[in-house]
């Protein structure tokens, strides 16, 4: 596609959003373990917690200055966390009806009016306190 | 580009991932508020672990059932909660250098090896147990 | 004591609360292992939600009724992962000067002004809610 | 009783802990409110994890620093919350028949054989890595 500008079959597979296929593997991967009995959308939300928890442990004890340079083992680590954060995340919008994207451009344009730049430059404050 | 299966600007800008963009913009938004100095991989850890918190407390007392059938409010309050996890997950792999869609991938080979379907049917048990 | 009403030195000590005698405890293991420069209140902060995160996923995927009726090894395994939370809990609010019964104590009385029995009763709802 | 080392009737209270009095007031609480229905330890452990969630709030973007030297009415919020921790604790404890404070003291034992004083001095590393 890059050198015609033509789309492909596969292009347009490609076309379609990543955020797209990885809902549809999961959905697969739910339906052929007959899962979906257990992906109620508070049971995912448990989940998605727990991972948070586990991603945030990478963290723990480590100052920031750590934080920012981390070991490569430890950000596969890290990567792997990441991946189950959005893996269930992806699941528990599927199960909603949820868009992730469209609801996170959402919410960027809503946090630009709470969080004026010449008011929030610098400043770590929530916008109630600005 | 359904139309014609040409590529203008505009459509080659979409092919490139959203979360690609998302990311883009949440640099931007950081540059421009001087955020950077917070946004350490540790703090941004500890402000996903708090959204998904409080994305959790939407599902609170709820039973399962509920959680399965969300009224209009409820869901968009979970959709605003959705937005900020995918937020802070992408802005945390970007700070990190993690593409967050190749671990997804990633991990869902891994977890489709971890859980054969035949042994994983209909069980929740976890994949030490099976 | 029970049967003289006098406490003797080891009554005494048995008076103060087993919460206190944990916070010396507590204090003792981190001094003897230099561990106080890790113990600022947002590490601990940090490594309490890590230790509820480990408490939830206790209960991931079981059902409500499940949770109720846990076989002997998970309930030693959750007694662990509530020990861990409380030992964090105990030292966060030493470090901080924060007698957690008394704030306890205090958010019993706010909640029972926030939750009027006759019109709690038999609702999930928030208080801001009812 | 300090002056005179008699114990009367409300000092004999006293003497039960005090987590086995905030137990019972938590038990009379929600026995009032008909709120068992909701207190299964799922959900109270899900609920406890919630909590959690809101006390590290309260130390986000917080430099280390910063979190040791909260001003009062940071101080205040997160007492606030410490007490909402703990409260879901011995009431989760509760339903499930755990002692915590019995955990704890186990806990710090094993701990105590995991992190050997001459060997975890200074390093914030896992008991797995030493």
């Amino acid at each position: 596609m890059r050198d015609t500008g033509v789309a492909s079959d596969d292009d347009w597979r490609a076309y379609l959003t990543d955020l797209d296929k990885l809902r549809e593997e999961l959905r697969t991967f739910a339906d052929v373990r007959d899962w979906d009995q257990f992906h109620s959308p508070k049971n995912l939300a448990m989940a998605l917690s727990v991972e948070a928890g586990e991603l945030l442990e990478r963290f723990q004890w480590l100052s920031d200055a750590q934080s920012r340079a981390l070991p490569p083992d430890a950000l596969d680590a890290v990567s792997d966390e990441v991946a189950d954060v959005l893996l269930y995340l992806i699941r528990l919008s599927d199960k909603l009806g949820i868009d992730p994207l469209a609801a996170a451009k959402r919410k960027l344009v809503t946090n630009d009016v709470k969080y004026p730049a010449d008011k929030a430059r610098g400043s770590s404050k929530k916008y109630t306190e600005l």
